[in-house]
């Protein structure tokens, strides 16, 4: 198939490189000039705007967007809507927020473009060698069209088609939310280990839960080859960030009025290591030194 | 009544004073002579040992223990059951663990000697002007024998007899994790005004909740107090020390089979504020960075 | 003061009546005319509509609206400053989404109408006898023209203004997240209670936590009252609901960016409740299935 | 090599099949006698009782016990450390707390027996098919003695020696504690699905997700097969159980004073998918009512 590339930073010069390996003919744009140089060295006809790619593509045209979530997406697809004709496909594989892309698979229904949003996991070894995507879309037929793209940018089995517009960002969040749960839940498992009456050697527990044991899958493997480089994790802090997901998955179950609690603790575990300090934790303490007389840290 | 006090830090001395002015004669032992001293111009008999305050005192005696739960509380037990005769009364009025108490009172009960497990809350000024106690016994009619005393020194309905041997250190202990809940829960709501759009005065948002709000209470009064004195704390850390009864009370909980979410994250928040950094955040922080390539914190 | 009141239910008749006897003079409406009839008895002079009631009242007018937020409340505004003129004060005394409450304070200074959110604490007993009220508004001046109304219905010290528009009902919104957490701590406390090796009176227990210990509140006076009623709280399910306030204080967090731990815990605990089964304990049951063999249990 | 194995329940069979396929001679005893015969008829030697089963081997002896944990562990441990001489090597396979395991280990060594505490995962497929073990022992030269064994039946990579005596059983407790987050953190994500506004097929999306996703691991398959038979888990109710190692970690981090939110949640769930209803919901039920007038839902 022949598609058109927005956006070429790691996930999506990742991405070209798979769709050439594939047979596919892949157009590629970025704003930074350096990554359209990279696509055209690995095999793509460069673009030099949105709309310089749309002329280089043959009708019914399928352009993918890969550019940060929010309002450079929304601002990209806006812009695609206006440059693009009746038949063609417009795939944001980026971590768009869900209602943006029911949102945009509205918009683009009106100008008889098929949206797709397409939830892209795999990390950048998976977007190179064989991807996982949760893409919605307008129909299944609609679907038909780009599948042959995805048969061979995938890991065997690696896709689904989700349903309505809207359907593959949310099942993407979802599996972010799923993610943080796990990372936390191996993370706890670990600070366990490291204040234990034992003395294990981290990379040598991950090696032998990665072969045979119930929690094994690729966060293990991960986990192995971490410490592998560094044995206990001495060359970093414990300050973890977020994409905004997990938070998400968090605020959803908030409006279904659902418990979620691993997949918020794991979230709060996170805010609580970007703070260094916290108020709460200064009330508490004045408290405790207001009716025991308990000492205060004082600064 | 005539009572022999031994442990004269913050609540003993306080409690002598109150013992005093409510009409008792008390006869005060510490290790550390000055506290001897304080209680003797408090208006107590000083005694030189344990063994000397159990001699000045006549039966049926009455001895309450004032000294650092564990070890401390233990060995003075120890060596009081050595000294005291059937039908005295021995009270345990410090932060003992519940096992321990009802070790104790078995012990007791094998000399005839009534041992009271006695949980005080209520702070160093209830210990002064009027306090909080919790006691556990023999039975009510042993009770009976030291309810004069508590008559005098408690805020009025302010002491409960708890039933057996160990069920006023219990009921002390449960106190404890409640209170940990609420703080917390004091401690996150003040953290969510201080990262809000609106600029609140946090006293002045202390003493409109004590006066009439459904959170009113002793917890919100010393709120109100602290930043009276301190208005955004900014001179304390948030870090929160912990002595031990909301521990027990989740590893309680756990036994029983309950759960009890926000005792236990109450105690959590308190112990993540005294580490610098953990081992939890550094894993997940390597994992994220192994399948999306996202930036670890070095350090 | 001469006072327009809008919606008589439990809260707003209990208003009412505390206005009157603090020598206001109140003219009253509602939807339901047994309610206006009720305020009639009160001492308040009906209404048949927003219209008659704005009309019954002199200039510059002040009406207080006791509606459910949401909706109900959106529209009487609506409704009420159609027909007020500048230099009136339109008071929201419900629990309004505190986004609403800056709203609504933008479209009546649009009018020179003195829009304030007034978030209530103290329930009924307090809305009838004394109440607690955070008031948010255009400024402190504009506020001075409603403080007499306060300094009668309160508690002493019992209200705040807490500044510029939606600083009220953010502030009742905190304040209910705090309550969500204590109230949860309380529960979780006489959980261990009720598993414990002992046998404790509820009722007792409650009554000597209310005289002198540190957890001693409105709550715990509360607490007991119900236990004195019901021992074990044998007639009533478990089953607790909410009204928003608490799920909005977690929300607001999660923007923020800050762990609420205690009051996200205590809202979970509330939606749990509200659940009969889940589809977390049957995916976790099947996959301990899966790997194990346990036993799941069949509907 | 030669192994006794004592206890042929589900795991202890299909271990035996295992060793044997892999080339070891297997006696073989059950309290059950239909156990013993299914061993005999894969081709073990039955033994009639412990002590018969140990005078079938040849020294040095290695035995494998495979019964529940606690006191029948212990009893067949204490029968057997007087059974064995010096050099022999006894293997307890299942699921004990590690501290009896530090203690076997000690009372082993007194009599020259080499004791190791080997926690078992992979299920009852790893026990026939290729397992995962993590094991303590004396040292890493006794370990070298049953090496071989491992060998045979483990995973490739699937087995570890982990140090002193109580290392192995730690880390499965460990283990078993990032199993409940992982299992708990899927089962709130597919809650989540479960009331989105899409229409997902379960299984599907466990299918997508095991093929390339960051959270594809065991537990995914395993839910893919889950919903294979029972689209919506319809058959099953959300009843979690659990059998003791979850609860384990939880304490064990209590000892250290290490927040775990997530391993803490999990076990949470499950314990209160095991009541019908909790006291802590009917206080705060009982204290909203008191305050607010909220409705009580009777029983």
């Amino acid at each position: 198939m022949q598609i058109g590339m927005i956006g070429l930073g790691k996930m999506g010069l990742n991405l070209v490189k798979n769709m050439i390996r594939n047979g596919n003919d892949v157009v590629a744009f970025d704003l930074n000039e350096d990554n359209v140089k990279l696509a055209q060295e690995a095999g793509a006809t460069p673009a030099s705007s949105n709309e310089d790619l749309v002329n280089k593509l043959s009708a019914p045209r399928t352009v993918w967007i890969m550019v940060p979530a929010g309002k450079p997406t929304d601002s990209t697809v806006q812009e695609l809507l206006g440059l693009l004709s009746k038949g063609d496909n417009l795939i944001d594989g980026g971590n768009s927020f869900y209602q943006d892309s029911t949102r945009h698979g509205k918009e683009a229904s009106e100008k008889g473009v098929n949206f797709f949003d397409c939830g892209t996991s795999g990390g950048k070894n998976g977007a190179l060698n064989g991807g996982n995507f949760m893409i919605g879309g307008p129909s299944a037929e609609a679907f038909n069209g780009i599948k042959p793209l995805f048969d061979g940018i995938s890991q065997k089995d690696g896709y689904l088609y989700t349903g309505k517009p809207g359907s593959g960002h949310y099942l993407k969040m979802v599996h972010n939310g799923i993610e943080y749960g796990m990372m936390e839940a191996i993370g706890e498992g670990y600070d366990v280990l490291d204040h234990s009456p034992f003395d294990y050697d981290n990379e040598a527990v991950a090696k032998v839960w990665v072969n045979g044991s119930v929690i094994r899958g690729w966060l293990m493997e991960l986990a192995q080859e971490a410490f592998a480089k560094d044995a206990n994790l001495d060359e970093i802090t414990g300050r973890m960030f977020s994409s905004g997901e997990g938070k998400w998955t968090v605020q959803e179950a908030l409006k279904q009025g659902i418990p979620v609690p691993v997949i918020t603790d794991s979230l709060y575990a996170r805010q609580r290591s970007e703070e260094e300090d916290t108020f709460t934790g200064k009330v508490v303490s004045a408290l405790r030194h207001g009716f025991g007389g308990h000492a205060m840290e004082k600064k």
